[in-house]
């Protein structure tokens, strides 16, 4: 039987991403992350594959947010339109938790293979609302080119939201990336 | 001293490519690419670092082409229209050789590893087509946002141009995604 350890994955997270700040990605061992959590080593691989996925694994639900924000926008609702709902979707979601998701990007920031890791997961969140958008009849090269066009926008204001000047809201400046967006094609 | 031969860069690339596609890329070695160009492994090290780059080694001389044609856009032209007039500048140069493409495409579609390789390359493309653009002093976020849907467009007129139904020009499918990106982009 497996022992069950309430809320070992929260302090797992916590300590990961603090050793991450203090002493860098490169240098912190899991053995270190399930120290600071006081847990065992066995317990964070009953929770991560790797050190790696503290940082990752919340790229499933955020996909499944998208797609499911597609698939439920309005019947009228351009492509576009329809990935603007998935976009605000996830925009409310990271919302509530901005200092995660600023110390994150900094961890990821200064890591070369993180960085990869990143834009492997960010195509494969285009190519899923790419899919999402074909099952709403949408049909390629459209499909294919909004998502890849709505991860666009959505990187573009994400960098800005984690940004330490900013104070803007991120589902505001994935708007102002739309509008962007909207201004650089059309000219 | 090191010694000469005549062509014997092109000789790897070919017999690289041809192995590739017959026996996967995992499944050739250094050794049997020098054998089947008929040149030493030495050689072979001598042009690339390791089997990986004989796909990837024209990387920088895409980017310099990217680069060198915003630079010389005139100086109406939005940052899109410099943007696209890097593309096409791409497409020109792909255009002389597509049987090449469709084979490299082949190889790098059968094998995630390649396939991870090739979207840093393509980021690296975006964040290369945006500094251009900053240096004709557009500001960010546009510069940022036209470098990722530049590449967003030219990335998905490459996937039709490889299909194996394709008849139509590169720099025509870039035209068509184009104006597909502002048709998605104004919805």
């Amino acid at each position: 039987m497996v022992r069950w350890e309430p809320g070992s994955r929260g302090r797992l997270e916590e300590a990961a991403m603090a050793l991450y700040a203090e002493r860098g990605y490169e240098n912190t061992t899991v053995a270190a992350i399930a120290e600071r959590a006081g847990l065992t080593e066995r317990t964070f691989f009953r929770h991560f594959a790797d050190k790696r996925e503290v940082l990752f694994f919340g790229a499933g639900a955020l996909q499944e947010l998208l797609v499911g924000a597609i698939a439920t926008a309005p019947r009228s609702a351009t492509p576009m339109e329809a990935a603007a709902a998935a976009l605000h979707a996830a925009g409310e979601r990271f919302e509530e938790g901005r200092a995660h998701s600023v110390q994150r990007q900094r961890v990821i920031d200064a890591n070369r293979e993180l960085q990869e890791r990143e834009l492997i997961k960010l195509a494969a969140l285009a190519a899923a609302i790419a899919e999402a958008l074909r099952r709403r009849g949408v049909k390629d090269p459209a499909a294919g080119l909004t998502g890849e066009a709505a991860i666009a926008v959505f990187r573009i204001a994400f960098e800005q939201w984690v940004a330490e000047s900013n104070r803007k809201r991120l589902t505001r400046l994935i708007d102002d990336s739309l509008a962007a967006l909207k201004t650089i094609a059309g000219g």
